[in-house]
C-alpha cells in the first residue's frame, strides 16, 4: 500500500572517495564538513564525479486542527495567506531560492481554505485542514495513506523532470506542536525537551502548548499504552502515530523523503517540522538517511537533540527558526562546493605541489 | 606614515533597519544571524536599501624564516607551488569563487622565489621570505610599513574598479605561527591555546612548535618587556609585534582592512591567520571591526578564542583549516542572502499577511 524500496548506498567506493579527496591540493581533512558532505553524496550518486542537477525545493503547506486550541502566537489563515505570498514571489524561500537558482515548488497538502486556480501551484489537497488531535485523531488512516502517496507522487515527477536533489519545506500553523509530538513518540525524548516557542511563543504560551500537548497524549493514552508494549514500533504503530498527530504537509513530506530515497536522489534536510517528518520516514525505512544532507539547525527547541537522535551534524547553525524550505536553500550554495571541489581541485600530482 | 581615517558607521540607522527587518513576512527573528548580517551592511553601507557590488577576494602570500625552525608539516616551497595552483585555476580558493561568481586576485607579498610575469599574479612582493624570528626581526620597520602600504594600495584599486565587499585570505608554510604569536601577544591569552597544528602537525610537532615559539618569544624578551610596561600597547608596539613576528602577507592583510574599512567596504573576514591581521588592524584603529563580517570560524586552535576576542560569531563553522580565504568565498553566498531578503521579501503589508 505504501510499500518503498530504498536501494543501499555504495558503501564499497568509501576508500576510492576518501583518496580522491586526499589527493587534492590542501592539507587532508582541510575542507572539514565539506569532506563529509561530499563523500555523503559520492556514495548515494555510486560515483567519484557526482554531480547536482536541476536542485528543487518542494513546499508542502496544510493547516491544523489544533492551531485552533492556541498552539500558536499566528492564527491558521496565515497558511492560506503565505501559500500567496509563495505565489508572488515574496516570502524568504523565493527570495533564497531565486539568488541560489534553485527551483520552488508550492504544494497544497491541505490548507483550510480554497484557492483560486495558479499554475505556480500544486493542488494536492487531502482536505481542508486536520482536525484538533486533542479530541480525535487528526487524519484518516486513508487521508494519510493518500498525503503519502501524493508527496511521493510530486517527487516522481521532479526526479522525472531531470532534477537529482531535493529538498523539502513546510507552511502549517500549528505544525512544530505536531512535529514536536511525533518527536516525543519516536524519540522517546521528553515531551518539554520536544516542544518550543515555534513562530515566538513567550513563556506562558509555551507552558499552555507543552499543557495542551499532554493534554492530547492523555487523550490517546490507551492506544499508546498499546504501541509502548512493543520495542519498536513497527509501520503500523508509526502510521498511527502520524495520523493521529500528525499534519496533511508531514504526511506528504514522509512519502516525498521515501520516493526521493527510492530514486537515488540527494535529499536536503530543513529545520524541525521537514526532520520531524523524516523522523517518521526513517522510522518505516531507516535506511532513508543515507541519502540526507541535513541542512540546518534549527532555533527551535528539540531540533538539536532530534538532529542528534538522527546522528547527523548540519552544515548551518544560523538560528534560523522560518521553516518554509530556508535553510536547504541556504546550504544549497555549500553543497554544490562540496561537489564542486571534488571535481574541479588540482591533486597534488596535477599541480606538481610537494606532499608533506 | 600609515595614516588611516575610518568613518564611523551610521548606528543612527539602527531603529529604521530594525523596523525593516520586523516588517518582513516572517516571524520577528526568525532569520537569526542573516538578520545581523543584514544590519551591519546597512549600518556600514549608510542605507536601508544595500548592496554587494563586485566581491573580491586577495589572496596575499608570503613565506617565512620560521618555516625553516620546523613549525610546519609542509616545505617552504609549497607556498611558491601553490600560488603556481592558484594561477592555473586548481585550488580549492579557485572552485570556491568561481563558483559563487567572486574575483579572484592573487598577491606575492613574499614568497620566497621568483615568479614568471603572469597577468593574473600581482607582484607586491616586498622580499623574498621574512627572517626567521627566532633569532631576529621576520622584517625591518621599513619592511612592515612598505607592506602595510602596499596592502592598503591594492585594496583602493579594487575599490576604484567598483567593488564594495572584500575578503582576504592568504598562503604561507609557517604562518599560523606567526599568528599565533600575535594572538598571544596582542590577545595575552595564554601561548598553548594560541598555537595549533596548521596544516596538520602531531602530537609531537605540535609541543615542537610551542616550545619554538616560546624560545623566540623568550629571545625577545627583553623588548616585551618594554611594551609589557604599557597598560594597553601603543602604535609603535602594535608595529614592534607584527614587524618582529609577522609575515609580508601578513602585514600587507593589515593595510587591507584597514583601508577597505576607511573606505567603507564591507570585509568578510577568513580564517586564523585572516583573523589575526585584523587583531592587529583593529589594535591600531579599534573601529575597523565594524566593518567585519566573520565568515567561519577555524578548526585551527586559537580561533574561537580569538573570535571571541574580536567579540563576534561567525556565520560558518565547518571545521575548515585550509586558509586561502575558502571561508569567505564560501559564506559569501549566505552573506549576499542577507542583503537579499532584506530588499526583496514582502512586507506583512505590502503581501497581506497578518500579524501575530
Amino acid at each position: 500500500m505504501i510499500e518503498f524500496s530504498i536501494p543501499a548506498v555504495a558503501a564499497d567506493l568509501g576508500d576510492q572517495i576518501q583518496q580522491k579527496i586526499d589527493n587534492k591540493t590542501k592539507p587532508i581533512g582541510a575542507l572539514g564538513q565539506l569532506e563529509e558532505v561530499a563523500r555523503k553524496i559520492c556514495l548515494i550518486q555510486r560515483t567519484l564525479t557526482p554531480s547536482l542537477n536541476a536542485p528543487h525545493i518542494l513546499v508542502f503547506a496544510g493547516d491544523h486542527g489544533i492551531a485552533q486550541e492556541g498552539v500558536s502566537k499566528y492564527p491558521s489563515e496565515v497558511t492560506y495567506q503565505m501559500v500567496l505570498n509563495f505565489l508572488r514571489g515574496g516570502a524568504a524561500i523565493n527570495v533564497f531560492c531565486k539568488q541560489n537558482q534553485v527551483a520552488l515548488k508550492v504544494i497544497d497538502a491541505g490548507v483550510s481554505a480554497e484557492f483560486e486556480p495558479h499554475e505556480a501551484l500544486i493542488d494536492q489537497k487531502v482536505a481542508l485542514g486536520t482536525e484538533s488531535f486533542l479530541g480525535s485523531a487528526a487524519m484518516t488512516l486513508e487521508q494519510g495513506v493518500q498525503a503519502i502517496q501524493q508527496g511521493a507522487h510530486i517527487v516522481a515527477e521532479v526526479h522525472q523532470s531531470g532534477s537529482n536533489i531535493v529538498g523539502f519545506g513546510e507552511m502549517g500553523i500549528g505544525n512544530t506542536a505536531s512535529a514536536a509530538v511525533l518527536m516525543h513518540l519516536i524519540t522517546k525524548i521528553d515531551l518539554e525537551v520536544c516542544v518550543g516557542r515555534g513562530t515566538g511563543l513567550d513563556d506562558e504560551g509555551l507552558q499552555k502548548k507543552i499543557d495542551i500537548l499532554q493534554a492530547a497524549l492523555d487523550f490517546h493514552q490507551d492506544h499508546l499504552v498499546d504501541t509502548a508494549t512493543e520495542y519498536e514500533a513497527g509501520p503500523a504503530q508509526i502510521l498511527w502515530m502520524l495520523t493521529t498527530f500528525g499534519g496533511f504537509e508531514i504526511a506528504q513530506m514522509v512519502g516525498a523523503y521515501l520516493k526521493a530515497a527510492e530514486l537515488g536522489m540527494v535529499i536536503m534536510v530543513d529545520g524541525f517540522i521537514a526532520s520531524a517528518a523524516l523522523l517518521v520516514a526513517q522510522a518505516l525505512y531507516p535506511e532513508v538517511t543515507s541519502y540526507c544532507v541535513f541542512c540546518h539547525q534549527s532555533d527551535e527547541r528539540g531540533h538539536a537533540a532530534m538532529l542528534e537522535f538522527l546522528g547527523d551534524t548540519p552544515i548551518l547553525k544560523l538560528n534560523l527558526r522560518l521553516g518554509e524550505g530556508t535553510g536547504a536553500a541556504l546550504a544549497f550554495p555549500l553543497i554544490q562546493s562540496a561537489v564542486s571541489f571534488l571535481n574541479e581541485m588540482a591533486s597534488f600530482e596535477s599541480a606538481g605541489v610537494s606532499k608533506a
